[in-house]
């Protein structure tokens, strides 16, 4: 099965799921800032939800260019994948429009660790797929940081209810450990060329 | 005629439906969660569409895959499938804000039933350009699961006046039956190479 | 140039311009077919706005098929097309939202009557770029069917001041004609090969 | 790191902002031409817009085919271009909406400017990659046009807040400079081949 049509396929999807988002910035009446500033949490909220599907872009552009073969049960973890973060749009948009509430942004980290989690059943379907001494499975390793990831999602979840600011940091903090370029799969590509 | 611009429009329109879809999940006002509960049927009619979007992308893929040429009616068989899909958002939108009712149901399994003759028109027409002893005639076959989901369709669509739920445990049911993956093709391919 | 690229480009655009177009389709308030029946002016109107879509995606494929080099002139007049025909699905929800009204009907018109010129602009850059002498040359010749449906849309918008229908049933005159499959490109190239 | 699938995203991208900022000319209520006039200053700004994403398309196409490779800082600088070019439906909504009032016309610049620096640092980051020496570093050279551009920008924002056409007018001049195909790239390709 050709691996294209799956990158073409999740390309659409992510710069789809990526330009709805700004959708969500309806646009004010009123031509001032008074009518500007209350947008505000919705940006911040939008600019965090652009730097996550642009992780998932950049990894998932690294993890397919070192698989070799996509079996059928890889397509539909990539959509089980995609599912996930189609409902990014969402709960940005209700997690801005209510100013960083406790359950609206439960319900972000909730969906960022479904998605972390998909993204860790996709990896393992493309390894399974490649053999444990594939160029991927070396790459991939034991995926500490996308386990850690999903870790701390589980943590900032009940962490909203508690104090809010935090779990938002948590999810600033594992968006900046991503943003920090993986050079793993990178390294093992130049090594095996 | 190349196949890979029809294949890289049709992963461009399915790739909008799936997304677009999403957009009918409106941004609650409140924060709290009897704002969301409301949109729990919204919510279950997207995963149904998202699952049959699914589907359809990945039969396509794999038929698209074993077919070597593409006629200009082909072309128009294929725009037709699409037409009809394109529909789905706003049944599944009519359907979930609706909570499933008989009217909305019925539809619903309408637009499922043209989509479901329209991918089987267009499997006759790619089976038509590449005859009878081709791969794809030999993979596709009877296409017995294709026209027994168009029968169940049919059968679904006048028992939503009826039992509404019954309507719809039989469109979850054929979901299911084709999330088992089809295996006929990717044999037939195997057996080929 | 690359016209791999540009063929992706005018496929994104051409797909999103067709799924976008059934938004316009608003899901109604109420169960009822007395909620639903409101929506069929807007619902035919979508339906012959998604053959148009149809027929330039169509065309457009066969003419950069045949086309060897795309200049920057070309990019250009590519975007010019892509412009008029993405004010299709505005002027379609117009036109079925007010029920085939006189001025919606004639600026539909009007927007088909600019798309039409910029096909036209577009393939005969495309032809200069190529010679006199090319197969495209050939395979276009004097373009009269393009000639003609200029002609008529020219036409139809007066007529839709005095007569809304007769303007509607020319527009879908000119959708058939081009429904009927356009064999001249397909036939030189045919025989070039 | 291929850079057909960063040319696939952004294509994407590019042509999904093209065709939502169209979503911003919302479909009036009534019939007739005092319905459809009020939109003439949102239509403007659209055209304007429209023709910006073309020329961003242009020069994206253009640099990408003169680079070699890509490198994992180049997929994040675009992935920045890309996020201001996102806003840009939004600022064209505002600014149509209002007029082309002095603060709506302002943060239209400010995006522009934004968007207009992070090609500038995209440029320059596929330059780091490719040599002093290279095809693309000759081609691009000391980015004249570019830097004049940002600079024409810093000095409309301003002049927004003084005269508001003033800074439209700056905002159309640099779209037509640029109009003007930028023969660099294309003259340096042909000396090379």
């Amino acid at each position: 099965m050709g691996k294209n049509r799956l990158e073409a396929f999740s390309d659409g999807v992510l710069a789809i799921i990526l330009t709805i988002m700004v959708l969500e910035l309806k646009v004010p009446h009123g031509d001032r800032l008074d009518a500007l500033l209350p947008l505000l949490p919705t940006f911040l909220s939008y600019v965090l939800s652009f730097i996550y599907i642009g992780i998932y872009w950049n990894n998932h552009h690294h993890m397919l260019h070192a698989a070799t073969r996509v079996s059928g049960g890889a397509l539909w973890a990539n959509l089980h994948l995609l599912f996930w973060l189609s409902l990014l749009p969402f709960v940005t948009g209700w997690m801005g429009e209510n100013h960083f509430a406790p359950l609206p942004t439960a319900l972000y980290g909730g969906v960022l660790l479904m998605a972390g989690s998909a993204y860790w059943i996709l990896a393992h379907r493309l390894v399974a797929g490649e053999g444990p001494d594939s160029l991927l499975a070396r790459a991939i390793g034991k995926d500490r940081k996308g386990m850690m990831s999903v870790a701390v999602y589980a943590v900032a979840i009940p962490l909203a209810f508690v104090e809010e600011w935090l779990a938002q940091a948590l999810y600033v903090a594992v968006a900046l450990i991503w943003l920090v370029p993986d050079t793993r799969i990178e390294r093992h590509l130049t090594a095996a060329e």
